[in-house]
């Protein structure tokens, strides 16, 4: 009975190893970041379904009249990473000026996710800026008073996805620009953007103001 | 003796397996691939050091006359990472007007390693824009004929190491502008990014051209 029982206690140490690297692999799989890369320009598409899904979840959203078509483009998939967003949203944009994303942001800000907003000075005047209508539905605004660009343009959404690239978020760069946007999931870019974030979010308090 | 040797098999079975995941996680420590930002405005720095490590490895440099500090910056990890290419430096920039960029990518020309770039047709002709310099060098560049900006800013080292973000390669933006730069070395991040480069690179192909 010797060897027997000494192989069949090295076959169930061998079996818990394997079991074991088999539930690492499978643990490793499961909390895999998010890995995507959008490039733009974007085929024109309709974002209304979207919109009316992230508004009222479950309820089947009316048929656009729009002629555009609703499939899957490098904007629809930007718009549906925004649209994830539970809890908060943080975004840090040289310029802000496409409509489609402008509504995006605002359907969560109604929908009770906490969005901010750091734009650049001199751009956020620009034509078409989305910025002056994102103030006026109660979204925290800031901006810098510095002579160099607020150049980022990266949002943050729950946290945990950084969503950043090239992409100034404008029609003309989403319908025309060859751009690159990268999702990303991965704890360590996240964490040096979202200190970033604050510290940007910090410098331009309002309540720092020294200039009035 | 038959329990002794169930036991010695046993712990035998075991202590392989604890190597086993030893060796496991040690390969993929060496193996993370690099995960770097670097957040601009970089403070000014001097790079004649660097320069000449990398145009002559193992010789001491002379000392630098220029008030410059050579310390460790935004742009000084920005030009290190540049400097380790030893085969190939695919580039797709929007605009490049930085004079030090501008000889960090022609030492690695003079050095035998493959330089290709891709630029926006109207920003090539700013005003200190170095691609002439580039073409000069012998450096192959390529430039859209499309409406629409080729607004990617983004470098391939070696294939493998991918450096994206929202930093033009242009002084203002590196000494003034807030900006961000991903060093990547995740394959699904670096496989699109050099796709996209590839496409591009024969879409501008000038046997291409139709316009003469």
């Amino acid at each position: 009975a010797g060897p027997g029982r000494a192989m069949r206690a090295a076959a169930l140490a061998v079996a818990l190893a394997v079991t074991a690297v088999a539930l690492a692999v499978a643990a490793w799989r499961r909390t895999r970041p998010v890995r995507e890369v959008l490039f733009f320009p974007s085929r024109p598409c309709c974002i209304e379904g979207l919109l009316a899904e992230a508004a009222e979840p479950g309820v089947p959203a009316r048929p656009c009249p729009c002629p555009l078509p609703s499939g899957d483009t490098a904007l629809s998939r930007l718009v549906r990473r925004l649209l994830s967003a539970r809890r908060s949203l943080d975004l840090c944009l040289f310029c802000f000026s496409c409509p489609q994303l402008g509504r995006a942001v605002q359907l969560l800000h109604r929908r009770g996710v906490r969005v901010r907003l750091v734009t650049d000075a001199q751009y956020m005047g620009l034509h078409g800026s989305q910025i002056g209508r994102l103030r006026h539905a109660g979204i925290q605004v800031r901006h810098d008073q510095h002579s160099g660009y607020m150049h980022h343009k990266f949002a943050i959404v729950d946290q945990r996805t950084l969503i950043t690239g090239s992409l100034n978020w404008t029609s003309q760069a989403i319908q025309s620009n060859r751009e690159n946007v990268l999702v990303v999931e991965d704890a360590e870019y996240v964490k040096a953007f979202q200190d970033e974030f604050e510290r940007i979010w910090e410098e331009y308090n309002p309540a720092n103001y020294s200039f009035f």
